[in-house]
């Protein structure tokens, strides 16, 4: 299924998140005006938004609170998203330039904070401090994850034992920061509440795991980002790690790590022929799918309403999607 | 006055908060928690936290909303300092090696924006959303402001017209935000909430003037970082403002800022004596004083207790402060 079907039920909410993500670029200041309009003009495909449209929707679908924390989530994905290109000084996302690479790591510093504030004032709108309060830990979470991540660059040693945790941090929680507020915006009852945040939770983890194979499968224009991404930047997905485990000696993305050499084009395209050349993608699919099982595990418990079958969708979309 | 003198009323409070500010270090995470350790075990003269508890002191003193809020401040402008340092290249600060000096200028935003998630969590604490709101608000126009100043570096062109709302936003925003939520968080009427924000307004501006004056005529021990800074990071301050009034013709100013050389040891000594050797030393203590002025016009429509005191005796510290 399609995405814009599946965000059938949400498309009018979801226009209205648009305007409000673009709204923060309406500002006096024009130079910042300017490059504000260049980061929301060109957005992604909304999933954290949708999915806290989505989880409001068994209980009291409220859009007075439903809505800025639609802005709010996505916003803040922005903001991390602008920091880590500034990090891994990233050339092209979502085929456009990143903003470091247009105006420099400064203004990309500047800018992801700006962005915080007003993902920060939008979440301030829910009035709700219960969701207040758990958008700043899951950002607490996604930097010190970044931190971690930046510490393990280029380490050939992690392991399973550090990649899930990792993505939970970088992914899965901005995930569940989306579902559970949707959850808790629409005045669902504890448990839903626990569902719908292990629903995101899970979801979070097999999105990433798609992400992390398709940066080997996948092509740049699809992509919007070169391929191979993830071992130029040093950092070790489980498509790479089970390339290790199965070809511990010379392999190439030992050689990549060692030189951190990211013109190492010979090394680059032998991982990845080796990785489309073997069950790996296979293997990662499978781990992606379990995932993709245990977040719909308890959605039978939620109200019977058409939501839930749209929730089981968007998990099947999630593994399937190509970019 | 010295400050311990002026924060005696405050100062078991203060010590709370700095419980607070050094619990943010205790985390499971070890590389994490040493850096952390490392930027909140050296804090500053606390002035931010101290405006928040002394403006609480005037309706209901309620710690379970004041300690939160002034921890909240105080790592908010740990997290600015951070990230400007990188951004500047800054080497030293309190005469310690900044963040991105010892473990570069990733690292360093990272942990900033760790610690703005931090000081996020904190202010989601006083469960009140209007001050949540203010807190997001004042770290979008102090990014803004951070923008606006590096898109204006090294520009002979910045006047007291851009110079006002500059430190408006990059210092007076925090400083009113402190004595705002102090206000808030005690319950005070409107008006005396205003009176409180623009006493925090106008000591901030009183406060920034300040600080651009010692940067001329202070010694690198005092100041805990090289005189010089602003014009070294092409910054125009008011005493440089000036200087470039008063001598149009080979200003050293100039020099420095079309050089863009901080090794311009000769033009930057030239600038610091003509400045010394000056009134424009004392004119700019006079700009200061007006605002110290006017921050305290109003203070006497508060009610009659000795912390009325304690907020004058405050602006005098921050004319007369040394470092």
């Amino acid at each position: 299924m399609e995405l814009n079907q599946i965000y059938q039920s949400i498309q009018d909410d979801l226009n209205k998140v648009k305007d409000g993500i673009i709204s923060i670029s309406e500002i006096d200041f024009s130079w910042l005006s300017e490059q504000l309009h260049y980061v929301v003009r060109n957005s992604g495909k909304g999933v954290r938004p949708a999915l806290t449209l989505l989880t409001g929707k068994f209980y009291q679908y409220d859009l007075t609170y439903l809505l800025p924390m639609s802005v709010s989530v996505e916003l803040m994905h922005t903001a991390t998203l602008i920091h880590d290109d500034a990090i891994d000084n990233a050339v092209v996302r979502r085929n456009q330039p990143t903003i470091n690479t247009l105006w420099g790591k400064d203004v990309a510093i500047l800018m992801g904070d700006y962005l915080f504030a007003k993902a920060g004032e939008f979440v301030a709108d829910t009035r709700t401090p219960r969701v207040i309060k758990l958008f700043s830990q899951t950002l607490a979470i996604i930097s010190s994850g970044e931190i971690s991540q930046f510490r393990g660059a280029y380490n050939l040693e992690m392991s399973r034992e550090n990649y899930f945790p990792r993505i939970a941090s970088k992914t899965a929680s901005l995930f569940a920061l989306a579902t559970e507020s949707g959850a808790i915006l629409s005045q669902a009852p504890e448990q839903a509440v626990a569902v719908l945040r292990d629903y995101g939770h899970n979801l979070g983890i097999a999105f990433q795991i798609v992400d992390d194979i398709l940066d080997f499968i996948s092509d740049e224009k699809t992509l919007g980002k070169p391929v191979g991404s993830d071992l130029t930047q040093g950092t070790l997905t489980l498509p790479a790690m089970l390339l290790l485990e199965r070809y511990p000696d010379n392999n190439p993305v030992s050689s990549i790590f060692k030189n951190r050499d990211d013109t190492d084009r010979k090394s680059m395209e032998t991982a990845i022929e080796m990785v489309r050349n073997s069950t790996i993608v296979d293997d990662c699919y499978q781990v992606a799918s379990e995932y993709r099982a245990k977040a719909c595990q308890k959605l039978h418990t939620l109200p019977d309403n058409p939501v839930r079958q749209t929730l089981v969708d968007l998990a099947d979309y999630v593994i399937k999607r190509k970019d």
